[in-house]
């Protein structure tokens, strides 16, 4: 068991590493002075520098070697799987030489900085050389990495954010999923025209009262604040480290629900990291499975909990305490709003109905970049055309096209499609658990969460990366991913009422 | 040159891993939430390890014996400067064995933990036994450094915190300021007993208006802030990194004049940070030269421009303004306030008089005992002796005697001087800079600390590490650092009015 601590030890350095990465990225996007980007940048690259080193130097691979040839028979099963975790991200790590590691890392940080320019003058054609910069790094992470594990490169771009997943398992489903969507949406559509449209909600909503109604949701779903915070930021995100864990959102005084629901959505992602085994905390197998399973927990909190019936019945009464009397705040009035189903341009302000298609586009769209099948020049006139073709909308600038998102520019490449997956892993996750816990809906319509997430604490966060998601979810639904459960969701959501 | 730029390469990624650690420092005080405080702790050992590691590596003592050998001709004087102070910061580190750094770094976190408990109760006796291992160890700290510096222990510490400052340049120099120092405090007090007491000034003064002011005023002063943030810690201070110089305060809504007053001595810090020369900022020759230096920039800016007829007579009409009118808020009522001399037991809170004999006491005590001169067991009662003797008041006890300061159980021994040689350097550089601009002082009466800021650039901040402190002071006033100037400068101040 000498190898197989040491490598533990090993690890837990990492996982230092990791910590303070996260500290110092929250920082950026959170509160970090313009002019300290390059700087900054130059830290974490020295920082995952000294990671990939410390990862990839001959004695982890030494130790990895002797630990499962000497101790593989006397470990138990979560330390087996600690070492095949490791074995994972060491995999990894070494198929891809530092100066490539350093090269990515510089090119994403130096676009992500032109992005948040380029998109407000929405100059897609200024920003072009540091995005072909990215996409090449990217391209060549993903031949790298799939020659080592066996994968394309695509997929092995994927397995860096979803263990195990890969085009063959996503194409059908999404398939699946593009064929029933016009038609879907059609009806949906239909449906909701023959409805009263929602009342306007009362504004304008002072940012103090809503940061503070906020914070009292997100400790109400259970987000410990002695290991978190929550700030503000233009791109809102779950970040930080183990023992604390940051989550954003922005406040716009003309529109509460924007952060509200950011809020919740966050916190669905920092229950997952809270709720990780605290014994397994600095090591492989206690990370979060990957973004499949971590959008499913902000989906689950976000969308299938908080903009459910039973919710809305208790957050109705408590908007109406918060920002003044009035008739708009009737669950009923609050259920139309947050089902409200609009095609828009806007992939993270998408309703539900819509939201698969902005991701199935992108999926099609970076497939097609790392493939070499797309010119990134072509890039805003393929994104334009797709999105017309999947839900009939006309782009008017890259701005609120293919400039919209941080991904690509900021090097997460292979990420997109984890949104999807995820929503309908959150369906299929909280009708399981809705089915188990028939204490669990009218507990919500108190404002308490805790008979689900007792619920989510035993069937996905304390599992970390104990086994894989397929099995995680086939585990806890009895049934593997499934499209036609999220199509029964959306239809039971937004046309059964 | 080779192994120059080697060496160059290798301290610009030490000098990432300075400004990642100093971000997470800040973040700690600033705004980290208390279940995290283990975590940090960790993440910040392991960067310090990783740094340590990294400088004392063979590799980076073979660079330096071929740079000196064959490159050295080559250099010109900010790379000759620079290789000198890479040695120097190597030489430090490599002297001290990895288990003494350790052992003393242990000493000194428990002691400090214990510290905070030990003064609350007012037991000496109690944190005997933990203080003395953290002098023990800082004793053979200073004797392994000394062994390889060829200092007496006492100066080797000393030279961590002011580099060249040795206790033979500071004995004649405090002696001559402590011969004076009776006599000018008995006259001080009797000249402002003759004086009215100060109006009192109109409070509560709000946060956010106190917020306000800091920061136009930080502004004013010339602190960048596209590269640098204000905020709130417990204690404040000047930290974060090159390009991200981060400085925070407390505020009291009963008292105005701590949080300005405190903002603007951190200001004083910071911009010291922002003017060292941007080719150099990566390198060592490119780092604020010391601790004395750096406090005669703070003290610069709060004591001698903010705290002088000519600011204060711009500052006036604003605290009006900003806090609502009244007559207190005069320039001549509030220079009374600001220079009200009142001989107490606390460091922290002493005025600009009595301030110096703190600091020379602190001084003979630690001296005494890094050499054996003086038992621990001893320290109360030589500290109560001792501040009697230097300011005529009793120690009613050790929380506020030898108890009150974190450096000696936080393990910073040779700190101490540098606040009084900081204070004396502050005043001989405002004396030059005003003969030498006679536009300054009517400029700062009207915000504009432009011509201040100027001459400071010049004469200290772009010099960095290429020359030593002595030689910047001589060069920037001609004159070797006085006691007759920090005398005239008091007599001036505190009697002519």
């Amino acid at each position: 068991m000498q190898a197989y601590h040491a490598l533990e030890r090993r690890f837990a350095r990492l996982s230092r590493l990791d910590g303070a990465l996260g500290i110092l990225g929250w920082d950026k996007e959170a509160i970090m002075p313009l002019g300290a980007a390059t700087e900054r940048g130059e830290q974490i690259a020295t920082l995952s520098v000294i990671r990939h080193e410390l990862l990839t130097d001959s004695e982890t691979d030494e130790l990895l070697d002797r630990a499962e040839r000497d101790d593989a028979g006397a470990l138990d099963t979560w330390q087996a799987a600690n070492l095949r975790e490791m074995r994972r991200q060491h995999a990894h790590a070494v198929a891809v030489p530092g100066d490539l590691v350093e090269a990515a890392s510089r090119a994403a940080t130096t676009c992500e900085v032109a992005w948040r320019q380029a998109r407000a003058e929405n100059d897609f054609a200024g920003l072009l050389p540091l995005l072909t910069e990215v996409l090449e790094t990217q391209r060549e992470v993903g031949r790298a990495k799939g020659a080592a594990l066996g994968l394309s490169p695509y997929d092995a771009l994927l397995d860096q954010y979803d263990p195990g997943t890969t085009q063959a398992f996503i194409d059908p489903i999404f398939a699946r999923l593009q064929e029933g969507l016009p038609a879907l949406l059609a009806e949906v559509l239909e449906h909701q025209a023959r409805l009263p449209p929602p009342l306007p909600l009362p504004g304008p909503f002072p940012v103090a009262l809503q940061r503070e109604l906020a914070g009292q949701l997100m400790r109400a779903a259970g987000f410990d604040e002695s290991r978190g915070r929550l700030d503000t930021s233009t791109h809102p995100f779950c970040g930080g480290a183990t023992d604390d864990v940051r989550i954003t959102t922005r406040y716009d005084e003309s529109d509460f629900s924007g952060a509200l629901m950011g809020v919740l959505h966050e916190t669905g992602h920092a229950l997952y990291e809270q709720g990780r085994p605290r014994e397994w905390l600095s090591q492989p197998v206690g990370q979060a499975r990957g973004m499949t399973l971590h959008e499913s927990q902000s989906l689950l909190i976000e969308m299938q909990a908080c903009r459910g019936d039973a919710f809305l019945s208790y957050l109705a009464p408590l908007l109406r305490q918060t920002f003044g009397d009035n008739a708009a705040w009737s669950p009923e009035n609050l259920g139309r709003h947050y089902r409200r189903v609009r095609p828009g341009l806007i992939r993270v302000d998408a309703d539900e109905v819509t939201y698969p298609a902005h991701v199935l586009l992108r999926y099609q769209l970076e497939k097609s970049l790392i493939a070499g099948d797309l010119a990134l020049a072509d890039l805003p006139a393929a994104f334009n055309d797709g999105l017309r073709a999947l839900i009939g909308i006309d782009v008017p600038d890259d701005r609120r096209g293919c400039l919209q998102d941080i991904h690509w520019p900021g090097g997460a490449w292979g990420y997109f499609p984890t949104y999807t997956l995820g929503a309908m892993t959150a369906a299929q996750l909280f009708a399981a658990a809705t089915r188990s816990e028939p204490r669990l809906d009218p507990r919500l319509a108190t404002g308490d969460f805790s008979v689900l997430l007792e619920w989510l604490r035993l069937n996905v966060h304390r599992k970390a990366s104990v086994s894989t998601t397929a099995r995680i979810v086939s585990e806890a639904t009895g049934r593997e991913l499934d499209a036609a459960i999220y199509q029964a969701y959306l239809r039971d959501r937004y046309l059964e009422r």
